[in-house]
């Protein structure tokens, strides 16, 4: 956990409302550990080794506190919300492994992805095996809604990576055709997260909405803070490699600003500068060249904290959609785990 | 279905069983074709592209024909077959994307593969939608025995699949583990499929361990003769490649027999000949001789039809296993089929 706690410089009631949510969760947590543990033991040894790399080694679990969470705010008395977010773990997980496939990521969280250390073809499969693990325990926790609402996330995740490759080359993607992408391949997970903790404890429709609203925003938040970051956004830098996106030749919503912001030779620019990146025989220094003017763009344009102001502004509607719910500590935290969302862009 | 209906040379019997069995659940298939093509509808344009390329183009549809059947000698009264089927046909097809990106395959049925037309990444990921849209329908289907057994079954499948990964350095493999990499691979899906006909269907636990007993048997047969049918067999060709295991340096039944009957020499030959064949500089003169020596081995050792021998022994355990129900048309099909999948190896 240190590389999140590391970002809390930003006033102490926002930036540690992470750490607060695992400390309030800890014993639920602790059990959604012993299940993700427990499903990873198979005779093919890779698989444990993957993943204990990779799921083992303590992401921020956001999504699976977003299932206790929202199974908190509902009232629910029983277990199974352990056991499905377990699940959402183990589905994020497997698409994490099979991005970095899709995208030929060589560094994650700041270490060595799968991929790099085994291979393509492993992460593939174990991707595979997590997600066929993540159904077996959503079965387990004997909810036919659930069931549905997470298969139903885990093909729309799916298809906006399917949206994002196809987009790989168009510089003039709308705003929204990228919300539309990141709607499906982040939010649609955060969403059903908070979803079925509701379903779960057959909380009443509008509250169920709330918390699906809730979620969804939140995680278009996220993936927006998270593209400004991959530029360095205000100068604090995630584990995760600084201008990765833009090394993939990825258009995400900093870059999107800029080329609508930017005259002819800045949009010339940028599709020159992307379509270069993607070819087989990029050229390290050129690219880092550019690298260094897209940064300069991005500022001229004030396109960073205006990616970051778009993040906000969905981070208001998932505040607001709490509203539902009585006053609570759980609501609380949640309230102030968005504004922890954006704070870490600064 | 051209592909399939050009084997019926050993005897109409047995060799027509795949085109009877179509016909005589032709009511059902093409319900099953039409969920098949229903739930390949996407905003994505290259998910219907890439799914119309390979689940479009009429596999054999051999997965959900277990399914349908297994229903039918269960006597099954209800729709639920007809979603359950389709869902297996998708968790087949998902698998074939991620294993033609695995094994880097570029041939598949006599057509170029998803991968080589739309690349490695589409691949990935339109396996993942296709996994996503299979639990999907399953869930249609309301049936959480039947969820359970086929979320099983996508994890088995993967780890087979990471076991035979693993085992790509192991030229000295016995015949067991190798049996045990097939049942996961293969067998657990041909096996999952007809039990979940038996359990929509409300069959008493006899009736369904018989069914996953005929399923289980059936598609190690089908995997063996698949494997020696890779080497030619008896001369028909099968729209795949022949050498595709060899020239990726695959472990199979037949090399694994041959490896064993072999003297000193020959161990060396595999062991050194399906090293090299790995290699990212393989010369593919030099590959394609030592193929030609290594039909030569096998034809000394008499591994290709030994290979089939030990097929038509699962073979001869699957049409046992169908003696636990009443004589019927359907009964008597399925008998046939497994005579059928032995016969395409001559």
């Amino acid at each position: 956990m240190a590389e999140i706690l590391n970002f809390s410089e930003s006033g102490k009631a926002t930036s540690d409302a992470l750490s607060d949510l695992h400390e309030h969760f800890s014993g639920d947590l602790a059990r959604v550990e012993t299940e993700i543990s427990s499903h990873m033991a198979s005779a093919a040894e890779l698989i444990p080794e993957i993943g204990d790399h990779i799921i083992g080694a303590g992401g921020k679990r956001l999504r699976p506190l977003l299932t206790l969470s929202a199974a908190a705010l509902a009232n629910y008395q029983g277990q199974h919300h352990v056991t499905l977010a377990a699940a959402v773990e183990y589905m994020h997980t497997a698409t994490l492994l099979h991005d970095d496939v899709v995208d030929e990521s060589d560094l994650r969280r700041g270490k060595p992805t799968a991929r790099k250390v085994w291979g393509n073809q492993a992460s593939v499969l174990v991707g595979d095996f997590l997600l066929g693990q993540a159904f077996r325990m959503m079965v387990a926790a004997r909810s036919l809604e659930s069931l549905d609402i997470l298969s139903t996330a885990a093909a729309v995740i799916a298809e906006g990576e399917v949206m994002q490759l196809a987009a790989l080359q168009n510089t003039h993607m709308s705003e929204d055709t990228y919300l539309q992408i990141i709607d499906a391949k982040t939010a649609a997970l955060f969403s059903a997260a908070a979803e079925v903790g509701g379903v779960i404890a057959e909380a009443d429709k509008p509250e169920i909405d709330a918390l699906k609203s809730y979620g969804r925003n939140l995680g278009i938040a996220f993936q927006l803070v998270d593209d400004a970051l991959d530029y360095g956004s205000v100068g604090k830098v995630l584990g995760k490699n600084v201008g990765e996106d833009f090394f993939e030749g990825k258009i995400t919503l900093p870059v999107i600003l800029a080329f609508h912001r930017g005259d002819a030779e800045a949009r010339q620019f940028w599709e020159q500068a992307l379509q270069k990146v993607r070819m087989p025989d990029a050229n390290r220094d050129e690219t880092a060249k550019d690298f260094a003017i897209a940064l300069d763009y991005l500022k001229q344009t004030g396109s960073l904290e205006d990616t970051v102001q778009r993040a906000a502004h969905y981070g208001e509607k998932a505040k607001d959609a709490l509203g539902l719910f009585a006053p609570s500590k759980t609501r609380n935290l949640l309230t102030q785990l968005v504004d922890f969302c954006i704070a870490r862009a600064y």
